[in-house]
């Protein structure tokens, strides 16, 4: 029977997703704590390999359980057993042959800059600061260059174990956040994402922003013979928001 | 030349505003950051003494400078030392019989409360979780009561140096926050607060809005016979919000 996990996280504590020596990573912590409720070792697949002090709205993982438990029961008992930082939102049965990463048609990414001269304490977990006045009107144009279908390795680093560069990308929106006048968040909607993807267009679109670099710059990065995007905005400002199936 | 400081602040990590012994005080540690500035000890003044894990979005604080630093280098280098938890957002030169607490008009707090049955790792650090179903209306009509000049002692704990524990309520407000629909937020404006207040108001609405106790408990709570409101909401949902002069 294989159940499928809706997730949220802060990765502020967390080396990131993924089970790797000498860090805590989300799904070790996740994996100990369904080992208590099953009382047997379970191996979990999450969607996205969010990086090291990347945060999470809605992370999705799949994974085969034993026998089965109310899943009402599942989620209360993983949250009890959970650390703060981490929480199941809901747990639902899928198909057996369902594969939480490769089935997903988009996901979504959100990157949020305070832009202010003055960081905010509330929003210091979850946002990356930004002292000099940004332009998101300018971003946002900027950003239209990315969506559709390009080879993004400029924007990557490029490792064996990735067989293309290429990915769709659906949205790139750029816009002021309601709840703050002085957060912008930039917006990606995606097939897919490379790794440091939305780090380095997010650290290229603020260096358009304050006017350091031209708008011309994201176009540029997407030609064949560029080599690398250069600018990597921080961890976390960055959150994982929806998958879709 | 006294300055008047506004402070944005997370209270998790601090045993509240004021200095006190064996525990680190937000007070103390802008008074470390001053006598690094000035070279020489400064004792600052607080608005409000708010409490262990209770946060500030502009609490206001008023020292007596041994000579001038121009404002704008003064915000920058403070922010400098001190830690990504406490910010100077502004500072400004007052007259030097200004007293930020005893000046105060009126105090604003926002006591905040995500209310569904999974707690959201977004809000841990400055909400309360109810998972329980709150009736945010229901709340808000009792909340009504408390709105006028009344005698607040069972919603503090009375200590000597309380002269009087009579306050006027201006606004007491039950609404659920823009940003999320799960989120609630309960807004109190008044003269002056006692210690407790806003957390024992928040505790007992609370326990009306889930239906625990009727909404005529707040106006009996106001009446000379009634000994303490019991409920006391947890500190870290409170955030000062703003003080008016």
């Amino acid at each position: 029977m294989r159940l499928l996990l809706t997730l949220q996280y802060l990765g502020t504590r967390y080396a990131g997703w993924q089970a790797q020596a000498n860090a805590l990573a989300i799904q070790s912590v996740i994996e100990e704590v369904l080992a208590k409720m099953y009382g047997t070792e379970i191996r979990i697949e999450g969607a996205g390999r969010t990086d090291s002090g990347v945060h999470a709205r809605a992370q999705k993982a799949h994974y085969d359980a034993p026998f089965a438990i109310p899943l009402r029961g599942l989620v209360r008992g993983m949250n009890d057993l959970l650390p703060h930082d981490i929480r199941v939102s809901a747990a639902e049965e899928i198909a057996d042959d369902f594969h939480c990463r490769f089935r997903a048609k988009t996901k979504t990414y959100a990157y949020r800059i305070w832009n202010a001269e003055v960081m905010n304490v509330f929003e210091w977990e979850t946002s990356a600061h930004v002292a000099q006045p940004l332009d998101p009107a300018l971003m946002h144009e900027a950003a239209q260059a990315l969506v559709g279908t390009h080879d993004f390795r400029a924007f990557t680093v490029i490792t064996p174990e990735v067989s293309s560069t290429v990915r769709t990308i659906h949205e790139c929106a750029v816009r002021r956040a309601q709840s703050a006048e002085k957060a912008l968040e930039i917006r990606v909607v995606a097939d897919g994402f490379l790794r440091f993807m939305v780090r380095r267009i997010a650290g290229s679109l603020i260096e358009i922003g304050r006017g350091k670099i031209g708008r011309e710059s994201i176009r540029l990065a997407l030609e064949p013979a560029f080599e690398e995007a250069r600018w990597t905005a921080p961890a976390k400002g960055l959150v994982l928001e929806e998958i879709r199936y």
